[in-house]
């Protein structure tokens, strides 16, 4: 990767260099910068700032100024080869393209270890909860990440303490693959007491962050970082949370996206399950094992095929008008068929003809009071 | 109440002295029954039974007819003035009318208390749960009926061990009104540990059977009675229950008759929750306390409404339009303005206007997405 060094002119400026310039000018966060981004990208931004020190329009980016010249003088290229770093700018092959969902996507990640980005989020599961966790929270975040990580899916998580190291530790336990995004610098390993817990996550699995490397993990990055964690995985599930939780901005940041959102619950005196019983009663769906979290995200065939039969694979016979049908089943709720033909877009015909052949593939059944998802488990 | 004398001619048959009878001739359970009474009435099925012994087309009512002596031997006048009962039949003005609602109606009621039923099903909670309870179970079941007994809502249940008898006892040493509906006759108090309980509830509240006095609570009679509890409740709340408790069939009963369904959860470790957190996954609503139970089965106006100003009441202050509104917010999640309009039937002039009205009067806010219900507390 090509930095954009310090004293060469305007024209060497490319949309990569002008992303790592901007995220150690400004913070993503920033709604100032976002709304400036909004509205010229970040090239000619990042332009505007080094050239003239405003927009065309005259707004002063005063704002941006201050950390100008440290921008200019750090070396990507060198520090990236330093510390067995990676940076990514949306375009890129491995650049998770999920992320551009998000209100505002981070302009670049950094990014240590040999997970590939882009195929985290087709089959993982964000597991946030309380710093301050119990036993019982831990235990629960253990068993759910140990046969999730066993199941394939990536954990990805914060590192905090509590919940975040108890679902790392059980993901890197059952050899599978963890990822955690950081709030400061990929390198800043924090809190200090999991920095060796950090370490083996940049070993065997991965370490992100939208913070240039060196920087620290203040107060609103933790909350920025949040919406990244939600963005990567394909659910989020909520192993134990206070009524005012961090992991509840997480879960937030899920709900916007539209992922599949996941509680577990627990005594209804303690605290730190209150965050989650809120959750639920809010629409997230209550799981207490790891089969229920598959059910949710998991892929047809790959997760929820029936016992195999006959040598026939469900993903073979599923053409793209059977999973229209099925992915609009729930498990645990009836959809009528009306239901289902107003969400796939298909005819009466089409989906009654799509049920049945579900049906007889074990992946549907037909109950008085309509048609449900089945899993074969 | 006038019995139907053994020995009488088929002219003095009337409507209840009919069901009175069939309530001792049959089981309101048994199918064959069930169509025979909604093909041809009750009055006209028993006069069958008693006259030819089968119906115009020539089906044979031998099964009615096993204990057709010892019904027309019954003298219910005497043994409800010797026990202290009342049998209600529809169009009592004590019969509750949502019974009607249920796919098979009791026939008749016997009641033993001052509790007049009619008002129950406006203002009740049944609480339901495993026999085989844990000492979690119980104090949750104790706290939530304390706290729904002080509120004014009558608990319903069925007097068995554990979870019943915790709902029972915890109403009544709030002084609150409970009723227990019994598989077997209202004088024959089961389990006889429970007897005592009984006999209070009998005193204070109200004991309630579809089994004629001196009838023995037989299995089948357990299942059919959980109907009952659900039809007489305004919702009903599964405290625990195992997968395959008898209380689960209570919360089917309650879904299937578009009642409030709720569950409280547990330690997903406990067997005695699975059977909650199962409920809760197919819909029913998670509650920990008794504020978010009555946020669901309480009445605008008298428990939802906000802080009095002003000496203006929002029972006076709330229109029909208004109403109609209201009840299509949810105290959880936002509703679109085009949601309210829908289901309101309203325009969205009117449904603007009305949130906007709800807004100032406190019951109603404004969130970044959409509209949710706001109450008081």
């Amino acid at each position: 990767m090509s930095g954009w060094s310090a004293g060469l002119c305007a024209p060497r400026l490319d949309e990569r260099a002008a992303r790592l310039l901007l995220s150690r000018m400004g913070e993503p966060y920033d709604e100032f910068v976002q709304e400036l981004v909004a509205e010229y990208g970040v090239l000619d931004l990042v332009g505007y700032a080094l050239r003239d020190g405003h927009t065309p329009d005259g707004t002063g980016l005063g704002r941006l100024l201050g950390r100008r010249e440290r921008a200019l003088a750090a070396d990507d290229g060198h520090i990236c080869r330093a510390l067995g770093l990676r940076v990514l700018v949306p375009g890129d092959e491995e650049w998770p393209g999920v992320l551009d969902e998000l209100p505002w996507a981070p302009w670049c990640l950094w990014v240590r270890g040999s997970v590939r980005l882009e195929e985290v989020p087709e089959r993982s599961v964000a597991v946030v909860g309380a710093r301050a966790s119990t036993a019982y929270g831990e235990h629960q975040a253990a068993r759910l990440c140990m046969d999730l990580a066993e199941r394939g899916f990536a954990i990805v998580s914060g590192a905090a303490y509590g919940i975040d190291a108890a679902a790392h530790r059980a993901a890197l336990a059952a050899g599978g693959t963890t990822l955690a995004v950081l709030a400061g610098g990929v390198d800043v390993p924090y809190p200090r007491t999991n920095a060796d817990l950090i370490a083996r996550i940049g070993q065997v699995g991965a370490l992100v962050s939208e913070t240039p490397p060196g920087g620290a993990p203040a107060r609103m990055r933790f909350l920025a970082r949040n919406r990244i964690i939600a963005a990567l995985a394909t659910g989020t599930l909520v192993v134990e949370a206070g009524l005012r939780s961090g992991a509840r901005s997480t879960a937030k940041n899920a709900r916007d996206l539209g992922r599949h959102l996941m509680a577990v619950p627990g005594p209804v005196e303690s605290g730190m399950s209150a965050g989650c019983h809120a959750e639920i009663r809010m629409g997230a769906t209550l799981v207490t094992d790891a089969a229920e979290v598959i059910e949710l995200v998991g892929r047809i065939g790959l997760d929820l095929a029936p016992v195999k039969q006959g040598g026939v694979r469900e993903e073979d016979v599923l053409d793209d008008g059977l999973r229209r049908i099925w992915q609009w089943l729930r498990p645990r709720r009836s959809s009528s068929v009306d239901e289902v033909m107003v969400r796939s877009g298909l005819t009466m015909a089409e989906v009654l003809a799509g049920l049945g052949e579900l049906e007889e593939l074990g992946l549907a059944e037909h109950l008085l009071d309509g048609w449900r998802r089945r899993s074969a488990r």
